[in-house]
């Protein structure tokens, strides 16, 4: 169910119909638009009664919402949602969604404080606003390197003070997410966990942006609602992130599905992100899939590494 | 790396030798078999210096892995892992591997005591030897059913007294698993979580069996490379389960892959059982695809409900 | 829509309602039941005005066929299609379809005399039915070697007077659908050509039973149409045959979708075979695919090749 | 087997090292680039005795292909393949591969002149050069439209001489093909013959420009050697077309596989086109998909139609 209300409600009128809500053992979700303020309700096993909630002061109307995914459906917020990162420190102000165009880069894992620092640097000189390295790694084999862990965490902290790019890593389970949520300015749901549910529960109870990348094969409905799981828990700072599926064809890593943005817009007004280095898993794909009318721009910055990591 | 003993090797060399492996900074995983105890050492990312070991006292060769999954291996196994459940109060012994036939039955959700114990009742009545149901249920919706949790291990406590039935249920998290592990005979690691690498860490740590299903779009590799990530810490009793992969195919729910079975029984020694109610996702597939030459069981055996959830 | 005839209706009756259905433009395909006749009418754009037809003599009633099949559903013809072959020369009588076993192996191509009949011996004395040999091969690569052709067809028709195995070869054209429809028993239609819809219509002409595989990505619904092409044209002796299909696993080189057997089933009253050489391309998973409870079969026929061409 | 001849090497001793070949029994593919012309040997099945070629006049050196593909690799042939259509009548000079964009448009089928005309006219205004009408159709259902056949190729033939754009249209069979070869100016060959491969070589006996689409569950090989079949005949003028491949997605109709194009350009001097039709198979997808950066293009062409056949 979502509560539409008027243009001109009050916030005293909002936190009422919230407090309502919380009241009938729902949980009521304020998200604020450009005209006017929704309050999805989540947590109701049947429709709640709508007339009561009608007749609340401040409230336009109250509609139901059809879709399996709720929060994250254009239905209950029709303007697209843009993740702000406030200028503080060395690093700008900076937006992920809309009309911007965000780059996130950086090493597959963090292997020493001179290979961050080094590529860090060129990639805060090619215009990137995000550093993306690894600390916490979830790896195929147990005999394989784990990653740095806080070593790692602490690194990229020095990274946003010197070149003022923002944190992407890895959360991969209860114990990483907190040192992440801690750390870094945003936190990655990687593919492998895009359907451990007890961690994206856990990431929604944090107020920290969560980019979350698509599973190997998770169809696009299963992609919404593993963006609902960390928005029914009131974070509402989502990011997807696609980033090729697994498929027959052999001639990449995976199998970059771009269509899936398009239709994603349609479907929702949260952010998304495409990532060519897992998509296509090859060095010499990232630049053409990228910008196909440009092959230039491989001479223009040459020393950005694609990652290519799980 | 892996330490083969002689056939006539003492309980106390085994262990003089797994000690000597410990003191290296390594990790020792001493395999019995029907002939002869092999020890497998991991965590050593350059090789092992192979002289000082094989001069050790019971030892007959020092050999090299080349998989990517070693403990998994029937390189380092030759014999069928059989996991043993021991006969006690009610229930007979069993096992699961080997040449018997291990049957596993229940419900998707344990819903209620009643609906549990009439579902269990038809099921011992059946002769299978194991009741499984869903206690923590891994929900691609955050707003459905997530199972009743400990009251449902509790009942399934009661359907093991009364039945002689042993319980397999599925733990998502870290805290479902400690009760699992604690209610269950068997922990079970569902197909979303074959790759949460810090949850198969955890259930490694245990001691008791773990059925680990395979995931949506796995490969071979990355199953049996999950299986690792539960014996490389010291639970070798890993039950596989192949339960159907994603595919264009849309006549079933997933496209349910037999011929891993022999794939996975020439490269390791680990038990691997067949899911076909997930499988083929259809009541009316689950018997034709297992026993094609007996239609007649159905009308045997009207009353086993195939459980078809997530 | 489908003209369903009374149980005591008269040849003379059925012919003359296929004439009036033939007068109105469209076909008419007598279907013979073991009770009743049914007759399919295709090639109506709008539905065929029923009045008319239910007003002759021996109609029972006139029913729509909502399927995008008609010929090859269920709904058409309820009991199954056995294709019966007749006893002739050194050949027993033989069926495909209903509860028998029918068997059907042989080498990927014929290359020799010698080779032929070496392993048709043991095929005859396994008592397999069927003998396959590639006389015309769809080859990946133009410089493979292409099949020894009429030569092939020639050799097959001595192995049918001698050890009394019925023919099933491949046509893959035009010139080759000629030759094979004159010299063996069954024409087989490849993978590859599935969806060659010219070659379908011209196997529809002819009045020799033809095996269909199903295409490497084909869902049940194209895979029943591209029988219905054949059957459309009046040749309704269709044997569908699943050889596996293209997926991301890599353990096999198709994987054998087994659940599109009971589907079909349930969809479609003509048979369906399962080749588990091409389905797992692998020939130690060959015997284990197929029986499971009878490893000792491997040691009783040592001698079957399984084919693995393409 | 390659043949590379000197810089300065005359015709007469080109066509001399070709009649030596063909006297060898093989065939020889004379390749003209930029610099030298090359010479493709196949029909080879052992190596071809290098030492006598390479002591005939002109010649530079001999070298061994050693892909599955030889005539389309870039190994045999480093610049890039550009198909030219020469200016004639209303039609300008136009071409297909190196850095030109060339656009191709038009409807799925050609319903009927007016329909044909009223779309023509819109996609010679928006600057593209080719016309794509469907005459011979390749249904799934046999009871689905076919196609106007000859009298579809007639409309496109008036298209050409009244607005300029050339035409590629679907040849299906040997009947379809010689018409299309005589009809149109490009022969397409769809995804579902991608390997037919009887109507490949005989397009390849061809000298008209073959545009091959990919199979719905083709590998790039698989792409490749299919292109070869073409050339192997004699007809070096293939485009090849990435249409999307079939997946577990279901958010489009199918998933197109956009770095199929680098992995292409890396491997094939051939030139390939993208279809965002059938490759994402919604018409809100295709400009999205095809220039993320210029949504207004959208405003700009708003009648371009999209073909979403299959």
């Amino acid at each position: 169910m979502l509560v539409v209300m008027k243009t001109q409600a009050t916030p005293e009128e909002i936190q009422a119909v919230c407090d309502h809500i919380e009241q009938l053992g729902f949980r009521a979700h304020p998200l604020p638009g450009a005209q006017r303020t929704a309050i999805g309700i989540t947590g109701n096993k049947d429709a709640v009664e709508r007339g009561n909630i009608e007749a609340l002061s401040g409230v336009a109307e109250v509609i139901r919402v059809s879709k399996a995914y709720k929060l994250a459906s254009r239905d209950v917020k029709e303007e697209d949602t843009i993740i702000h990162f406030q200028a503080s420190g060395s690093s700008a102000e900076a937006t992920i969604g809309g009309g911007n165009l965000a780059i996130i880069a950086g090493p597959c894992s963090i292997e020493s404080r001179e290979q961050a620092f080094e590529i860090a640097e060129k990639i805060a000189a090619s215009g990137a606003q995000f550093f993306r390295g690894g600390a916490y790694k979830p790896r195929t084999s147990p005999y394989a390197f784990q990653g740095l862990g806080l070593e790692a965490l602490q690194i990229m902290a020095e990274i946003r003070d010197r070149f003022g790019l923002r944190i992407v890593t890895e959360a991969i389970d209860n114990e990483s997410l907190a040192l992440v949520a801690e750390w870094a300015d945003v936190i990655q749901i990687g593919a492998r966990n895009m359907q451990n549910f007890s961690l994206l529960k856990r990431a929604g109870r944090l107020r920290k942006p969560v980019l979350l990348k698509r599973g190997l094969s998770a169809t696009l409905e299963e992609f919404l609602m593993s963006a609902e799981y960390i928005m029914s828990e009131g974070n509402y700072q989502v990011i997807l992130c696609e980033r090729g599926v697994r498929t027959f064809a052999d001639h990449s890593r995976n199998t970059l599905d771009l269509s899936i943005v398009p239709a994603i817009r349609r479907l929702s007004h949260l952010p998304i992100l495409v990532d060519p280095s897992h998509g296509t898993g090859r060095r010499d794909s990232v630049l053409p899939i990228t910008s196909p009318k440009r092959p230039s721009l491989t001479a223009l910055n040459p020393s950005i590494p694609p990652s290519l990591s799980p």
